[in-house]
């Protein structure tokens, strides 16, 4: 069948070059006679394509000397845990401030009440998570060991347009659903953590950004698999790591370098996700539903005006069948939702809203 | 290059039918349009791969229906932690017995050591581990939540021919380097373990098989991604699992059983390993290292009699330069080790005999 249009929120799309050299270098790589799954982590050959993927993205995303690359597994899920483990003590009053901005916010919240006393400093809840909440600098609590945000939200396409001013205070951040898709200073944050499977990767690899000074200062009841310490010591090495999504991710990092790296990606997005929102602020038949100040350029949720489920329904079940899959809202949201990651071309975008505007004009 | 006979620990040789299908299916998998990288966890096609994995492994290993399979991250060194984290609770002592048979076998009780009080109730490092302990029930505290030991010794080249009777106390198994190479009657188990590298498929996938009645003993501070129970309700799908090594693992189960199962397998490995230690046992050059009876069917270190260092890194660069690869012994034992899993097949251990051989008589 040909390529589709997917715009799932994660796992979506990968760039096309990407997956052509790995099917084509799938039983031989660089003349090894193995294919990267088959490679040892210890040999030359996989420890190259492992200094490849740190060194790119340290590029990509300029991210300073006295940071750590590591990568890692379990997902962002794991990381709402390895947080609060590693950083939730560097206060001895064990406190820490989170910005709740939806579902994942919750979440991970919810594993730093096990291992100290979080709270949330501002919730946007009151509203269905459809802004960002005002923070400054003397909303957060100068014992707080860290302050968490989540900078795109998947499930209700809000992002963060300014970063908080925490101060002294190591701004942590789950990045998972914009890492790599519009720019960000990493030396304003403590810690960046990410899922791979929107913009870097496959499922099954990790990345964390971690500064150096806030290493070390793990819970003793902290599993080793989840001190960054160790990992950080041993180079994302201490066991055998997610070889294959990494080596995948590799080949993004190349993708994305060589079509100019971040900033120019961002225009690419801001392009894409223009066109929709274009679209829909001028739609008689949908509509966005995040404040225009806050809106991702990642992940769309709209709707039809007068939420009619017989008409989204219809709506999803003929794009599916026109080859855009994936459009189905998540349940909190309801109606429709269009992920546009950075693989997603702006031919796919100009075609979908094309479909848009034909599906309004029968059914406006 | 031509393919070459890669004897690694681990990650190591997968099936050439698997590597095929996955570069073939690799940017459009069973007319979906898209790779299986870029699905959605949620998406038909994919929980299709996922529920084919499991049945395929109930089906290899006769998992009895009382217990649950389940895929998930972060290798066996996560495991080390996860089985204290929901296990040593069971009895209010926090007690478990482990069996020191090498290396990961002390990673794992150190993990332990957190969470309770574990002991090892037998150790084999007398001898460098070139043995297993001899164990019988009377050993085993009356008291401990479980009993762990390590089926086969990856490094030292050891394995059980026969598991420990322990009575009403669960046997935790670390199977990850001999799971689906030889037939287990999985009833005996309370706890089966794998990271997926060696006989499952490639590096970011870990398969955890329990009795469902050991569900649910997690201590208050265990992550919740490091619950077993949360990961049996919600199918390995709590968070997007790793996709693509879990497709691939599927791929490798299709393979395996379609010559013929584990027994069959069973009788293959015993063929390629019988070449081996046939060879070392009438050598003149070079010996095997581990007691006979324990001899790994998977993992065979050997060394040259009078342990000449010279010989043996000749032995190795020449064996390289043939298509031999990673051949060279763990810093603990020294010399040689070949590691012949699943896939390695018996025209590739014939050759290596053969090569022995002709090594051996330019140098012997």
């Amino acid at each position: 069948m040909a390529r589709v249009f997917n715009f799932s929120a994660g796992p979506s799309m990968l760039p096309e070059d990407a997956l052509k050299t790995a099917a084509a270098e799938m039983l031989d790589y660089g003349n090894t006679g193995t294919s990267v799954m088959e490679m040892s982590h210890r040999s030359d050959a996989f420890i190259a394509i492992a200094k490849d993927a740190e060194s790119l993205i340290r590029e990509l995303m300029e991210i300073p000397a006295n940071y750590k690359v590591l990568f890692l597994q379990g997902g962002a899920s794991t990381q709402f845990a390895m947080v609060p483990l590693n950083l939730i003590a560097r206060n001895p009053a064990k406190k820490a401030d989170y910005v709740n901005t939806g579902m994942w916010s919750k979440k991970a919240i919810k594993e730093a009440e096990k291992y100290g006393a979080p709270r949330f400093v501002a919730s946007s809840e009151d509203k269905n998570f459809t802004y960002i909440p005002k923070l400054s600098k003397d909303m957060f609590d100068p014992e707080a060991s860290y302050v968490h945000i989540t900078t795109n939200n998947t499930i209700f396409g809000t992002r963060y347009r300014e970063l908080p001013d925490t101060g002294d205070l190591p701004l942590v951040a789950d990045m998972s659903s914009n890492i790599l898709s519009e720019y960000y200073d990493v030396s304003k944050f403590g810690l960046i953590y990410a899922g791979a499977q929107k913009n870097i990767g496959p499922a099954g690899v990790t990345v964390a950004i971690i500064r150096e000074d806030l290493l070390g200062h793990e819970l003793d009841i902290a599993p080793t698999m989840l001190a960054y310490k160790i990992h950080a010591e041993n180079e994302s090495m201490y066991n055998t790591p997610p070889c294959y999504p990494l080596y995948i991710s590799k080949l993004v990092f190349e993708w994305l370098k060589k079509l100019g790296g971040v900033k120019a990606m961002q225009k690419i997005n801001e392009e894409k996700a223009g066109l929709l929102y274009d679209y829909l602020d001028n739609s008689k038949l949908f509509m966005g539903t995040v404040e225009k100040e806050y809106r991702s350029l990642m992940n769309i949720p709209f709707v039809t005006k007068n939420r009619d489920e017989n008409i989204e329904s219809a709506f999803i079940k003929q794009a599916t069948a026109a080859g855009f899959i994936n459009l189905k809202g998540h349940r909190s949201v309801g109606g429709m939702r269009a992920s546009i990651y950075n693989a997603m071309p702006v031919d796919g975008v100009k075609k979908l809203v094309a479909f848009m505007k034909e599906f309004e004009g029968k059914n406006g």
